[in-house]
Formats: structure tokens, C-alpha cells, sequence
């Protein structure tokens, strides 16, 4: 087998779930692409990954010091919405609902995986916080068992913070979900925060 | 959205089957990559593309003007194996049990893709038989509409050579795949082409 491209196999499988076949067709793919083309990508893959910023302020990803949503004037400043990573964060912009800022925590607390709560961007919330101007944060965090135990320890050192109403995303039944395929933990919380019908 | 992710994101969608989530996943994942290893993915990348050759005899994938298989002394010069892409080769060698030549013809026909006779390296495959040495052709095509075409057709052209014995590899019934499951046309053959046991 031919070097380069055992090379350009053995490199594209550090991505995800790309294995030794898939590669071998992403390498097949590349051929047929134009070399501009190509360049194109390579070069994106390079500056993104040397020119990328983290938001000084919410550790979001950005091109400047301060992303565009902590720059902009529209953005509700009394809400803070914390989530564990910037494609969460992505997901609850596309829904173009919620006018408040942003927290990136880069992660959840994993001792697994040896995650404390001291690798997150905890402390740089509370700052935010100190500063005075929020008046509510949102906890947008997953519902794994890391996703809790990082909820609960938001919490209890949220708890400084009396004035500040701290809440987080309802669970519920998604829409379009078959109640039959649906996890008992699930229905159980749905059917404790049912609503009144009005 | 950071410009920098956005473009990384768009160029990740040039590649099949990776649609916008994805390629944010594999965005997320370069961020968690060393630069150095992302360096060495997008040269590798960049490298392949520019560098590749095809083999001028065989058309296989090389760094040289001829490919490893082509230049070595040890493979057995009577006998070529046909098959559609490199992809083919590269699972055939997997085997270790094929020590003759190959010759990638670059495709199928295929009127629906506008893909002509012309435009598969028949001519040149040809030019190799007419040198004399070959004893066998091996057409190792797959089984699809457009396979089944370019097979007839190579048949064809490779009447011009009487000297020379056609093969194509069997069709049958995979190790491990079930009976029940596999289609008609498939069963039919492995019925008309059983072996005697011994």
C-alpha cells in the first residue's frame, strides 16, 4: 500500500468514529475533490485549531477575546444560561428563544475521568455573578449521572448568591417522543411537574 | 457562531456522509487534539492529495511512477486481477493469498453517471495483455447493474486474446451470512455453481 495514503488513512482515523474502512473511503472521497477544494478544508482545519479563542468572559468559543454574544448590546445581561459545552450552547442559539448570555463550563465534574469541579469554569461564573448584574441563571445541563452531581455542586455554591433566582431546564417528555419508548424517570418527573391545562 | 468553527464546519461537509452535527463533533474533537497531531493530519491530508500518483501500468494508488506490487519480483507476472477501485485491491491483499498483478480499471461503466468504456483504464489493460506475458485474467467486478456491464463488456473486448484464460471469482454464499436471509439470484448461483464434496 502506497505511503501517503497509508498515511492519510492512519491520520484520519484520530477523528471519532472513523475506523480503517471509513478512512480508506474519506481517503477515496479526497482524491475526487478538486485540490483547491481540499486546501480549502486543510486550511480551515489548521487556523481553527491554532486561531480559536475561548470568551474571556463565558469560555465559549470565539474569534476575539469576547464572543459576539457577550459583546452584544440585544443580549439580555440580568440571565445567564450555563451549559457544559459550546455545542449545547449552539443548540439553544438555534432555537432563537433565548435572549440572555451564556456560561461554558468545558465540561461536567467526572471522577471517572478525573474532572473536578476546579477544571471547569466555576469559578469564572461566580465572578460573573459577584459583578452584580444577573439577575438569573439557567442550568442547562445534561441529565447524566456526572450532569447531577455537577447541577448539585452549581447549587450549593450558587447558594451565595440569595438575590440570584437559580434555575434549570425543564424535563419532560420530548416532542415527538412515543410515551411507550419513553424511560420510567423520565415519566416520573413529567408526571410530578405536570401543568394545569388553561 | 465563531466564523473559525463555522468554516471548519462547512469544509468538514465536503466529506461523504458527514452532515453539520458531525462535523461540529469533529470540530469539538480537533479542539481536544494537540496542535501538533492536527498538524500532522491536515500534512498528511494535504500531502496524499497533492503527492499521489497512479501507477502507469496497473493504475493502483503509488508514490512511485510504479506501484510496489508492479515493480516486485515476486508476484507472479502471468496473472491479473481486474477489479473496480484501489478500495477492491487493498481488500483482495488484505488476504495474502493473491501473489499475482492487478489492474484498477477506475470505475464501472455507467450511462446513468456518464461513465464510458473510455473512460476506464480498458486500453491500457489491454496494452499489458497484448505484451504476452499474461496468462490469466482474473475479472473481479462486483455484482451491480453497471458491474455486470463493464463485465460483459471487458468479456468482449478479451476475446481478442484466445490465448488468454477469462476467470471472474465465485459468487456464492459469504461465510457467515445466513441462508434465510440471503437474496434469490445469489442462492440461485451458489446452487448452480455446488461442488462436489470430497
Amino acid at each position: 500500500m502506497s505511503q501517503l495514503l497509508q498515511d492519510v488513512v492512519g491520520e484520519l482515523q484520530k477523528l471519532p468514529g472513523i475506523g480503517r474502512r471509513t478512512a480508506l473511503r474519506l481517503a477515496m472521497h479526497l482524491l475526487r475533490m478538486e485540490c483547491d477544494s481540499v486546501d480549502g478544508m486543510t486550511r480551515a482545519i489548521d487556523r481553527f485549531r491554532h486561531d480559536i479563542k475561548h470568551c474571556v468572559r463565558c469560555n465559549n468559543l470565539s474569534d476575539t477575546e469576547l464572543c459576539p454574544i457577550c459583546q452584544s448590546e440585544e443580549r439580555d445581561r440580568t440571565t445567564i444560561c450555563v451549559v457544559e459545552q459550546v455545542a449545547d450552547l449552539l443548540s439553544i442559539e438555534n432555537t432563537h428563544q433565548y435572549r440572555g448570555l451564556y456560561h461554558v463550563l468545558g465540561g461536567v465534574i467526572s471522577p471517572m475521568q478525573g474532572i473536578a469541579p476546579s477544571d471547569l469554569k466555576i469559578d469564572l461564573l461566580c465572578d460573573r455573578i459577584a459583578e452584580g448584574e444577573v439577575k438569573e441563571v439557567i442550568l442547562a445541563i445534561s441529565t447524566s449521572v456526572e450532569g447531577e452531581t455537577t447541577l448539585f455542586y452549581l447549587m450549593s455554591r450558587l447558594r451565595q448568591f440569595p438575590a440570584v433566582k437559580v434555575t434549570t431546564i425543564a424535563r419532560g417528555i420530548g416532542f415527538g417522543d412515543e410515551l411507550e419508548y419513553v424511560d420510567e424517570l423520565t415519566i416520573t418527573h413529567a408526571l410530578m411537574n405536570r401543568r394545569a391545562l388553561e
